[in-house]
């Protein structure tokens, strides 16, 4: 991870482009500006900016358009990056149909899926593969990133067969745990389980 | 909240929870075969667990049917609350059609939408309704979940109509971040941020 930043202070970053960008302004903007619109702490954002390459200045804060910049480059929103969709069922087919991936520099390439019905049509214009070309097109396609949208009893199945392609980063929206060989990452989002918790807050 | 547990300790406890299910077993557990498992500290896990009513005991640990069913307890799993789902596109369309929620207790009961050509259908077996009816709707269910799958540039709007319905818990899809009144509170999933984050790490 780049700078051994914490995963809990890269997950705010996101957070704090999207706050920046949504401004639509210039000039400077200060930490304690920042932390006051997203009701946190104001020593936790500077702590959060001083992973990027941001420089703030002593009573004024950063410049906008230097901080956003620097917030771009860390989560690497200017390098393209190619992910594919395993599983174009419902979800996979809202994802393939948002735009809001190349803001960060993701292309979302293209789906796979068992069935028959889909394979050789295009969703949101990307097509979609049959599994069985799984190896061959990821490693002509050169992707590492994979977003994982199939039953939950197939998903470690599917993701061993994802990470003998070569992909090491997997977004997986199944409610299992995934065990992976070292040198992969994985990063799940239960949609349910955050209903529950939003639910028990 | 319950018990003043933080926020990253209660995000762990469905992640215990689909472990410990998916074990399938009986008798005991201990928190340092949770914490081998999910690759997390003992200490942590342990911590975790002392916000339910979970009784470890020295050396053996949990019984596993005992913490499962503190863990159900603490979320709310046996307790029914009722959902709503604004913005019936594809994401809306995914979660209708998706099972997982009854696991913590959760019916999404309908969703709304501004589409003609969605309104009055059903989707997952669920009626689509206008948002014309949400007051109306949301009062009748007395919901106060909701999940916004609209697009950002009407987000803040949506949610600010939903708070006037009564809804006070949004779990919000759009990159935007919502300004709710007190005692309104918002978790968001931003998925093209969750894959941008994956990415970085």
């Amino acid at each position: 991870m780049k700078s051994d930043i914490p995963v809990t202070s890269l997950q705010r970053l996101p957070v704090y482009l999207n706050y920046l960008k949504s401004l639509d302004a210039e000039g400077y903007i200060s930490s304690g500006a920042i932390a006051r619109a997203l009701g946190m702490g104001e020593v936790l954002v500077r702590k959060d900016l001083a992973y990027t390459s941001a420089q703030g200045r002593t009573r004024v804060g950063y410049v906008l358009e230097e901080l956003i910049s620097a917030l771009e480059d860390y989560l690497g929103c200017n390098d393209k990056k190619k992910a594919v969709i395993v599983g174009a069922g419902e979800l996979g087919n809202a994802l393939l149909s948002y735009g809001g991936f190349s803001n960060y520099g993701i292309e979302l390439v293209c789906a796979f899926d068992t069935d028959e019905t889909k394979i050789g049509k295009t969703i949101g214009g990307k097509p979609v593969y049959s599994v069985e070309n799984e190896k061959e097109e990821i490693e002509k396609l050169d992707a590492h990133l994979a977003v994982l949208c199939v039953p939950a009893k197939v998903a470690q199945s599917v993701a061993d067969a994802l990470t003998e392609c070569g992909v090491n980063k997997i977004l997986n929206f199944a409610p299992v745990l995934l065990r992976v060989k070292e040198g992969v990452t994985v990063r799940n989002i239960d949609v349910a389980a955050n209903l529950a918790i939003l639910s028990s807050m």
